[in-house]
């Protein structure tokens, strides 16, 4: 159970929980909830302060729901930097979960003012940006987490793993697809919040689809098979009149290894939740995972069955148990994911405070730099479909 | 998200978050950590005193690693019941978590000094003291919740509301069964915790597998059927040698009604790791529900295609989403549906300490009467199995 | 490929198709049309004469239709005897696919003409002719099949080697269920024939639903798990309103060894097509296997991940290749298992004409006396049931 | 029961058999059985001849086996076309089995003698022979099936008459896969025969993984989507030392329509073993079917729970019917698929024969023309790749 502070762990050693702020997520908001929740988990993070909202009644009435004392719930990103930064019993790290546009002036204010940030995907509209906060993150020491929290799955780590250890031999094929049907008709034109800022280039950036859901499923793929690809060559296309961003996106990729990929994602496939799945392909076996079903992973080493890998049960290995909380056929889920990465971070951090040094799971979570090769890899689409279908470096 | 405390929930008007006291749940206990993650997923809890252990040593540290203040770190539940007394910020609720035999002495002793309890199950070792806490709670008036968890899954509560709206017609058949496998070969002979005590009829009770999980699948065909037998015929094994408690229980059913029914409850069937699955069928469709894979509901309205309804998606109705935090296709898994009851019982706590009516999530939650329908069950199978195998009146 | 009669087979020895004979099965029959596809898949028969109906008009058109020639198109069992007798190119072996009532007067018919008998389940519509049935197949030396079509699925041949070589240990648990729900309204009412004679138990004996797919889930049981019940309580019931017969079977076995069985057969539960599901658990693994998706075996060793073993894949051995005609991923389905049974009673009679021993998949083909366990099944079973719910001796 | 030559059927009007001649498919061959097995289903066809392999002997013992009269076996097409064509009982069409380099030649050669043909796929090793093919059929007014044996699944059927029928509104999108696993270590050096000439240019032409199973996916995707693309991208790797040929092979597709398809096959796919898997999606729903398990069809009506659509069951309608032999929840396969396009060639052939119109479902059948189209997408796709990936037209 990694709910247990075992003596062992940084978070132990530490002896109190962090003190996490918060930006945006306010009432109405979808995923500053998820991290919440996530941030609850495992019992190693107090949620104390937050600029839930721009519009200062309802950051203040968010705030009261949360059980955030009055005065730490502030009217802007600024005035957080501003009055925690005078506080004795300031917050560590700040979680950024805003749309896309605000990301990079919020990160970068609070790095530079000397908070941790903890930021949902993807981390910029620009590569430009996320090449500045790269930067940013160097030049302040701070600590920074993107949460590509797919990565965070028990059996996508066991998947990893097994990579890496030889199991399915070396890289040929990876096919990764995330598909949501949500975006079928123009949900945005009816004024629900979710679709209307994810559908706009302002608030979006170049990339809707492919921001929104293809770059977890690049991150995702690149994650578990250890390889980025060079190139790729990208179709995107947006279906729904009225509709300026792609809400449908076929990606081929070619990898430096020779290893080939297809990535498809889609916001207007009916019957597809969230339905991303990745399988990949070598020499000696094959692996396939769903994120609707994730506490599988499917392992078909070459001339042998396939083999039903399960969380917290048989075949699963450290990789898995690191970020699981309780056994085989007990389901973990979505918020779990989410949580493993809040809670591996809380590892981080708390070495980090107490001048240790980094425990192995940091190699693990999402950084700056996969949010930079998020963006790039969002720019680069977006170009090789606007120049007709070409293929393009990454 | 039901994370949202929103101005209308009970929990919100009460404006703060309920404090709770533990009884058992240690180190190395598992299903003290599923609550305490339970109470802390939508926040309505804050864990502030416990009884972890008995072992005084290993109840201080278990407490220290919980942030518990170590002046509300007890060694005993009369100590607890003593110290909390006096307290002005005493806890409202406490959770047994202990092994089976406990249960009962200690929530007696919570309950008649004026503390709300939640129990784990099966409720208590026999159906005599089960029928004493019914009347002990009955006297108090405070509050009882048994944590048959499943009955938290949002698809549970879809079926049931279903069945109870017609979609199945007039009950005919309920299959339900439940099978794991971890007690395949004599695990309580190593000195594993989990299977020393659950195989111990001391601790335990009567029923060994029929008690642990069979009592589950009783309530849950129960819960969602809206019918409970009036016959039982038990057939109960034990495989593993030197084992003296059941591991393996077949069991048919006839309702009032004129529904018929079959349990299979077994902890050595290997390939099972937590197999909980039910059906029920009545003269105008079906329902399928397993627990491994939660999201979903399969309803085949007799006559047209099977339905697949997934949890906060197409198909799933307000019963569900009152128990959902996020969208279809980002799976939620156990520690959701055992937070949803946790949840629910502070709508319930919240508005009795208020003064208000109790909301209608109370009839959902499940009973002191339900544990005792768990214990009669138990024995009425236990009776009838060791009477050669014949018809027992429940 | 089966298919190819290579000079190794008795089939090719013998140097020529089989002629075979029909009982029943003119238009208008399900099961008829499936026994002569059978006949047909491997080659190994050519249709040659029929008594296809009780309707001499019918009778004619059908053989017309199936290209049999005028001359052999008999009105009746006794004529088709008389007439083929005395040819030269008399039949080899007939098949009876009337209602149940009309199997054995049939069967006695042609054994004691000399002819060899393939014959459709429930053998006869009591234990008392299925003994005598026995004794007559002992008497005249001829062979018998009976078509327990679901043994001649690869993966259920395998699952019954798998069991002999102890890949499960010794035998804990059956549980085994066929459901289907095509009953679930009164259409016997409606004039549908199928439905009529099954419902009737002037046609179909003594059993409805136990008869009609019980003793296939019960001979499906004994032939994998090697092993037969000692002891049964049945609990049948009629839910439609009208119907004599049970529509829905609840059945706990007991076997000499200690295992534990339980099965479940229904023709009312909505959503089932045709859901034939056995389990089989020993003391070292389990096994799994659906008779709507039949080229997959679960196999879960103990401790291990379950593995997926496909026919004509990984996996398979020796026992379904036997019984397979094309590559995994292929799928061959109920035509082909009722084909294999056809195949290989093709080897067996074409060895007993040349005079050769019998060869090694005489053994697995279902017997007379199969034919006998499962009147003597159904007969337990209703007993038990009448005199309400008693354990009874097999 | 298609089986059953109802007197309504241009086959039972015919009143015979058809006369089936054979090129290629003898002893160790896979394909040729399958036709055989096919051809044999419902009883229309009776082999009488053969031209069964180029090796003498070979030929001669294959169609000893196949109780194909010695007279009728014959060493070469030639021989078969020259005295066939003397006898007034001479064949009515012929199957040609053989590696893909001897289907113009032979076909060439039987049709311009007045014989109908059936072949396999790809049709001829170049679009240029394939032209001439179609000119060919044209001038001879001889019938011509490809056995594209996919479009021959009961719920291809229906999925085809749900696209047309506007169940999924507007096509959109296009995912369609076919992966297999043999090919994943070099097999053919090994010398195994289908291995052989599948990776070798001579015999299968300038597409290995996509000729031999590409065009199968392009076949399936085009027959259910009712559209044909006009441009695409091919990205062909061969992942294997020593092999020229492509083993695996993702395409990108646009539609005149403004769809976008993607197109994945490979045969290095550990643990894929015949996984052709088809997806469309429209502005109204989505479809999705697999291979593997073809009796099932999953219908999304957008916004709707997704359907489990079965044949032979419920939601499944004449175009399945039509196709279909027994009832839902009795599997069909592989062989059956195969089968129903012999059987409905039989009826097109029978009504020729007969000098009636063409029964309807003709215009079901896969045609010349579409084998012209697969040799076109085939030689587009490799050019595409070769030029280092670029948009080509179709």
């Amino acid at each position: 159970m990694s709910e247990t502070s075992s003596s062992e762990t940084e978070s132990a050693r530490l002896g109190r929980r962090l003190r996490l702020g918060m930006v945006g997520g306010g009432q109405g908001a979808f995923i500053g909830a998820v991290h919440r929740i996530a941030a609850r988990l495992d019992d190693r993070y107090e949620l104390v302060a937050g600029a839930l909202s721009s519009a200062p009644e309802r950051a203040k009435a968010s705030a009261s729901e949360l059980y955030i004392s009055p005065d730490r719930a502030y009217a802007s990103v600024e005035e957080m930097v501003e009055k925690e930064a005078g506080r004795t019993d300031r917050v560590d790290v700040v979680s950024i979960v805003t749309p896309n546009h605000l990301h990079f002036p919020a990160a970068k204010l609070l790095l530079e003012a000397g908070f941790h940030v903890i930021c949902d995907k993807p981390m910029t509209t620009s590569a430009e940006e996320s090449a500045e906060l790269v930067e940013i993150v160097k030049r302040t020491g701070k600590l920074f987490m993107l949460t590509h929290n797919y990565t965070g799955y028990p059996m996508i780590r066991q998947a990893r793993a097994m990579v890496q250890d030889g199991a399915i031999g070396k890289l040929r094929i990876v096919q990764v697809e995330y598909a949501q049907d949500w975006l079928t008709e123009p949900l945005e034109q009816t004024g629900q919040k979710q679709a209307s800022w994810r559908t706009d280039p302002k608030r979006s950036g170049a990339g809707g689809c492919i921001g929104d859901i293809g770059s977890h499923g690049y991150n995702l793929a690149n994650f578990v098979s250890n390889e980025k690809p060079s190139e790729l060559l990208g179709e995107l296309s947006h279906f729904v009149d009225g509709r300026v961003l792609d809400d449908n996106v076929q990606i081929l990729l070619r990898y430096g290894s020779g290893a080939k990929g297809a990535l498809w994602a889609s916001q207007v496939a009916p019957g597809n939740e969230n339905s991303l799945r990745l399988r990949v392909y070598g020499d000696k076996g094959g692996l396939e995972w769903a994120q609707e079903d994730p506490n599988y992973l499917f392992y078909s080493p070459f001339g042998q069955p396939t083999q039903k890998l399960t969380r917290g049960g048989n075949g699963a290995g450290d990789p898995a148990q690191a970020v699981s909380r309780i056994p085989g056929g007990h389901p973990e889920g979505y918020l779990e994911a989410f949580g493993s990465l809040y809670n591996q971070f809380a590892e981080v951090l708390s070495a980090h405070i107490l001048g240790n040094p980094a425990p192995d799971c940091a190699a693990l979570l999402p950084s700056v730099e996969d949010g930079l090769d998020g963006l790039r890899f969002i720019e680069a689409a977006v170009a090789s479909s606007s120049e007709g279908g070409v293929w393009k470096r990454l």
